[in-house]
């Protein structure tokens, strides 16, 4: 099977490697625009060739789309455009403003949308891991809208990776994942830049930071030409969530201010709940 | 040497089984007002008997104190009525209320607060795991109140279990400590209480749940009885570096409402800055 992987980042390099270590992939081409990132995915094996957009759906199987979710919105109309019998997936963190990219397209059959939910705070070629999916859910969103051909490839690619498959509508994506993920960064990158903010004497916090900090911030290295188009896209739910998440932290603010720690202690429990 | 550890959970526990491992301790003994974790202890082989207070203190070489903070401070004073020739040391989370409670003991020189900068989520005896402390750093507070004897011991007992030694003085410490861990926790806590709340479908969330989201809650499982008493002895410095994390979230927010994706996609890029 031919696969053209367009977006050689993290988890379209990962892709690549696991696609190819699996034998699911015969022959694996990648698009990429950016040249120091497909000079690397060659470097690196991820791809057996770079090929232009149209030579590259022009001789796939399977197109996967794995570019930042503002690309996948432009480019998916367009490559549907080129299909013939192709299938067509992307695999972006956010679903709403994707399939609605698509959904009078001609073509929109052969199109279907998936989330494999993995990742690190990684990007580029360089950060591309095997395994990476393993044991992790995938998410296939509105399938009543893709043939059964493209549901049983997505399902039979995503499953070879060790993945479990997950079927959500494109809105209860994009609501579970603002949970989910899309916090979690927001979070991360805030914790940072109030520790930036604040100590000046930047090493004397990283010599006396231990695992918690570390597990905290970890997300705070997440590439922003990947995540500011998911906040973009996912801007209402994100806001719920952030506006959620400030309350709690108001609320602990004020049992602190009022010394009331029965009711902070009672929080805490609540959140050991978390499993 | 003769160790007795106050206080067999997460962090004594851990330290005894270091402590054994590296042949600085010969003799373990424990001192532990909770049956079951006395019992556990011993079970697990971590201390070699439990003794009342009294008889742990006369008996040993060195005292470690590992109890929550709140408890520290209400031991330390007897405990050093009670000392000879020992040396005392804390191993907790907060320092400023806790030297404040000997400061004019007239045993003061014998005891010397440190900080081992390590821990995980859990607690109790069966948390306790050996090369916690491997390292990582480990704080050692005021030591101009303390004897060379006392000064030189602390070093040997954490330098013998691979940590590297830092000095600061107990109000820094409880600055440093507040964004460097203490938000962490806040943040994590806050977070799982956000999910929790507008998510019904739990399994959903933790079918979906990938790496990052479990990075930015792991610490949420923390026990409050650990860390009330931290949040509460270093309340003041704990509201200032919350409130700053507020207004970066509340930053965020901003940038969201008003669709300001540059100037977010710029604090994005700052906050890489972390290591």
């Amino acid at each position: 099977m031919t696969v053209t992987i367009i977006g050689l980042g993290l988890i379209g390099g990962s892709l690549a490697l696991s696609l190819r270590e699996t034998g699911f992939a015969t022959v694996l081409i990648g698009v990429e625009l950016n040249p120091d990132y497909a000079q690397r995915a060659l470097e690196l094996h991820l791809i057996d060739k770079i090929l232009p957009l149209t030579e590259g759906v022009a001789q796939a199987d399977i197109i996967i789309v794995a570019t930042p979710v503002n690309v996948i919105v432009d480019l998916l109309p367009k490559i549907l455009q080129l299909v013939d019998n192709q299938i067509v997936m992307e695999v972006g963190s956010t679903k709403k403003r994707i399939v609605e990219a698509v959904q009078n397209h001609v073509k929109r059959s052969h199109f279907i949308a998936t989330h494999p939910m993995a990742g690190t705070e990684f990007s580029g070629p360089d950060a591309a891991i095997p395994q990476l999916f393993e044991g992790k859910a995938c998410v296939l969103c509105d399938i009543q809208h893709s043939s059964p051909e493209a549901h049983q490839m997505a399902r039979r690619l995503f499953e070879t990776l060790k993945m479990h498959i997950v079927y959500l509508d494109s809105d209860s994506h994009d609501v579970h994942t603002a949970y989910v993920s899309h916090i979690s960064h927001i979070s991360s990158f805030a914790l940072a830049l109030t520790v930036l903010k604040k100590e000046d004497d930047e090493n004397k916090i990283f010599e006396l930071a231990s695992g918690g900090f570390q597990s905290t911030v970890r997300l705070a290295k997440s590439n922003p030409a990947t995540w500011i188009p998911i906040f973009e896209q996912n801007r209402d739910n994100v806001l719920d969530v952030l506006d959620e998440h400030i309350a709690v932290l108001s609320a602990f603010r004020s049992h602190l201010i009022k010394r009331n720690f029965k009711e902070f202690y009672n929080m805490i429990e609540k959140a050991n709940d978390i499993k």
